[in-house]
């Protein structure tokens, strides 16, 4: 028996969502078709909804329902300070630690030659625009190869202007097992160490 | 900064899907936000077709875009053995192995009374009417408890009648390791030893 050609299309559009092989988008599959009709439209809807409303901010790049996104909008937030980060859910991410009040620009991607993702690919020209009345600009890419590439290069560029450039620390995590750290880690978390 | 409303409604959504927790929801919201439109329609349009398009076949069951499904409708399957799965992802499963040629009758569901799910939620009833003209049913229902619950009751109604009831076997799983296989499935492998 062959499969269900609408079961078929089914299963090949959830088999393209990051994260879900084969067998998950059968999986998906087969149970959104136990759910109600309701339940499926409103899933339905949210898809086509969110991709509708949403759009990037005009200057940090913040995923935002306006021109201007929220952060951008408050103006109790320090205006003197960027946190540059790659993608909007890094900045989600900062925004849920409540430790940081100051401005972000989101690259949407860091720099990666071999994916033919260069400077120009990232909106590191639109950050580049921002930088009067700042005082300060952390760059919080990912620990990764290509996240330190990318603050490399931001940090080279920036060097030429009177700015304060920091970067975000490395070192253990938070209810992290020292034994369990791998080698790199824990060698970052010794030479940066702090007193007390 | 919160999360833009329809963002929050997206993520949601997502994270009713099995599988998939609040950290993947908001990563899968991320990565559809980056899809073109008409990626994202077509992904509402399979998730909303599929439900439209497709039904339980009026005698087995089974998936289907017609009230017979393509397994009921083939004549040239034999029309005296049916196999009787828990799911309609199973039977796709079976006949993935191309060692079955019979008729299926889906239960949807195992007998499980800690969820409330007895004889009368499966569609056992409706399996009772099928069996004239038929020599053998298959209880090809997991190996797990309720899978095994669900076989036993089923081969206690079939008892009655005059009927071969047979039951998938046990054994190692194909290309499996004895070393790591657990005692009951290597107990049962011993115990369910064939003659070569």
């Amino acid at each position: 028996m062959r499969y269900p050609p609408s079961l078929l299309n089914l299963i090949r559009e959830l088999g393209k969502l990051p994260g879900v092989g084969p067998k998950s988008a059968q999986r998906l599959a087969f149970y959104l078709q136990k759910q109600t009709s309701n339940d499926i439209q409103a899933l339905a809807d949210a898809i086509l909804d969110a991709k509708d409303s949403l759009q990037q901010c005009k200057t940090c790049f913040n995923i935002s329902e306006k021109d201007q996104c929220a952060v951008c909008e408050d103006s109790l937030r320090k205006q003197n300070i960027i946190c540059v980060v790659a993608e909007a859910a890094d900045l989600l991410a900062i925004e849920r630690s409540g430790e940081y009040s100051g401005l972000y620009h989101v690259l949407h991607g860091n720099l990666s030659p071999m994916n033919g993702i260069g400077p120009d690919q990232l909106t590191i020209k639109a950050l580049l625009t921002r930088l009067d009345n700042i005082d300060e600009v952390i760059l919080a890419t990912s620990t990764t190869v290509e996240g330190e590439a990318t603050a490399m290069y931001i940090a080279k560029l920036l060097s030429e202007i009177e700015i304060n450039v920091s970067r975000i620390a490395y070192g253990l995590p938070v209810g992290g097992d020292l034994e369990y750290a791998d080698e790199v880690t824990l060698g970052r978390a010794i030479s940066n160490r702090r007193a007390v």
